[in-house]
């Protein structure tokens, strides 16, 4: 197992992603108590809240409130999300930490269905907002291939298509005098299996050696750990997962593009193999325990309910 | 992917795993419907019940008229468990397709707890149940490891102990004049992780390269799928699930020991990869949603809730 990462870092989606397609309306307080909670468990990032439409998402209508409310910890960072010009102005605004991120999808199918925008007018726009993120001097360091594995609008994605799409984002950073420190690809619709992730990560990490890989990975045919694992054996130390399983994209066409890759789930795999995570796996587990009480319902994570592995060998011992 | 096997058995366990765990009293005929459907879905065995003391199973209480009443389909194999001597008398008037199967825990912790007997007691009752077999010409061609990975009750199994119970087994038909077809390792605990299924497969097919390596799997902890990749990784050909995700050892004390791997989310998996399951994947999701409808639960597989990625090629193309 020596070709596993000693050390990879987890970025905590359930706040943004769980909430977001919770049609049950959440208390501000609620979504500030579960997010300083993830804050504590050592998560290196914790995706808060995103700047969307409320009419559209209207469980994120309170994200300025969130932000303004949140006591932060030192060592952590307080995202957030935004698709476009006017998200951004608002995330500006609200205190968090942002990061500029390239956001483009491998389909372009999925493009249009997700924004009415092609890949050339995405170009366009990402160029103008990099130029945002230079004025208003955030950072970029990543960028983020959407619909790397799959697209419920387009098909499948050819392993070609990922790599010009990336390369396309790389080109887009130069532009501007930016060096990206990685590529995230998302399997956004659930279509990736350890095979496909073993393809698409080894084409991009030969084209860019020097480039971190990350993976932003949903549970939606079962598959979310598995392709974790795949990954963690091509070199990938990155990984979006939501605590208790929470989560699933609203605009992606079909109701059961469940929830992300588990982050407990992943962090028992990850630490039980050697593959350290920073994360304190009981907090997290707390912090599952806590969703399904603000939520309101049975969560699918697997780790929060059977427990870790602790009290067996102590008992064993 | 060259190393992955072409194709697959899969032993479908959800009658058997699943009914005996329910808390829910289920009809026989429900029982018989669910079987039959399954044995229609091309997988190679269908495990239906298990001939364990009533008292302890109620669910169970009925294994004969269950097994009296399924019109059977060639091809297929109707398998059912027992335990003891008594069980596999009733096996045997059952009607049922049934092969001996030498079974061991790699753990003595477990099998003291599971059965009353350490490991010396088990291979000398497992001895008189293969004379047993002999006389009754019962054919034996798998052994199986319990607790190869773990033990709640005794904490980690070291891989010396999992190929030196292996090796009890082997031993233990040849003194009978049998040659095992193959040796089937259970997580029966949850407690693997791909890299422990890397070490102790890979230690198992070295010792004996000529037998075939099975996994009976659960997804306690989230690892079920990813699991099973590892094996088919190290030539697993072999997998016990369970149809959406039904199951659990109810012995294994605690709530938590979820269900088996889901057979229609390893169909998924292995048919994406290009690994033949010879399940018709479609089929496996309607059982699934008759399980959920017998059971009177939402079940915890994915596939059957997502759909499989036909109508999303289809659109695409």
């Amino acid at each position: 197992m020596s070709d596993l990462p000693k050390r990879v870092d987890i970025h905590e989606e359930g706040p943004r992603e769980g909430i977001q397609i919770s049609s049950r309306a959440l208390a501000t307080e609620d979504k500030v108590r579960f997010i300083e909670a993830l804050a504590e468990t050592g998560v290196a990032e914790v995706n808060c809240v995103s700047f969307v439409n409320p009419k559209r998402v209207p469980n994120m209508a309170d994200a300025e409130a969130v932000a303004a409310q949140l006591s932060k910890q030192d060592g952590v960072r307080y995202s957030g999300l935004w698709l476009n010009r006017g998200g951004f102005e608002r995330a500006l605004r609200s205190g968090l930490d942002l990061a500029g991120l390239i956001l483009l999808s491998a389909s372009e199918a999925f493009s249009i269905a997700n924004t009415g925008k092609g890949t050339e007018d995405t170009i366009a726009e990402q160029r103008a907002m990099l130029a945002r993120y230079s004025e208003a001097s955030i950072p970029v360091e990543w960028a983020s291939i959407m619909t790397a594995f799959g697209c419920n609008f387009g098909g499948d994605v050819p392993v070609s298509s990922v790599v010009s799409m990336a390369a396309k984002a790389v080109d887009l950073a130069a532009e501007q005098g930016i060096v990206l420190r990685g590529i995230r690809l998302a399997d956004t619709v659930g279509w990736a299996t350890p095979a496909s992730i073993e393809k698409v990560v080894s084409a991009v990490r030969e084209r860019w050696p020097s480039l971190r890989v990350g993976l932003h990975l949903h549970d939606t045919r079962g598959c979310g750990v598995a392709n974790a694992y795949a990954g963690l054996r091509f070199g990938v130390d990155q990984f979006d997962s939501s605590c208790a399983g929470l989560g699933g994209c609203p605009f992606a066409g079909h109701k059961g593009a469940a929830g992300n890759v588990c982050t407990e789930d992943l962090v028992f795999m990850c630490e039980e193999m050697g593959v350290s995570t920073g994360v304190n796996l009981d907090r997290m587990i707390e912090c599952a325990q806590m969703a399904e009480e603000i939520f309101g319902a049975p969560l699918p994570g697997k780790v929060m309910h059977a427990g870790t592995l602790a009290r067996f060998r102590k008992a064993g011992s």
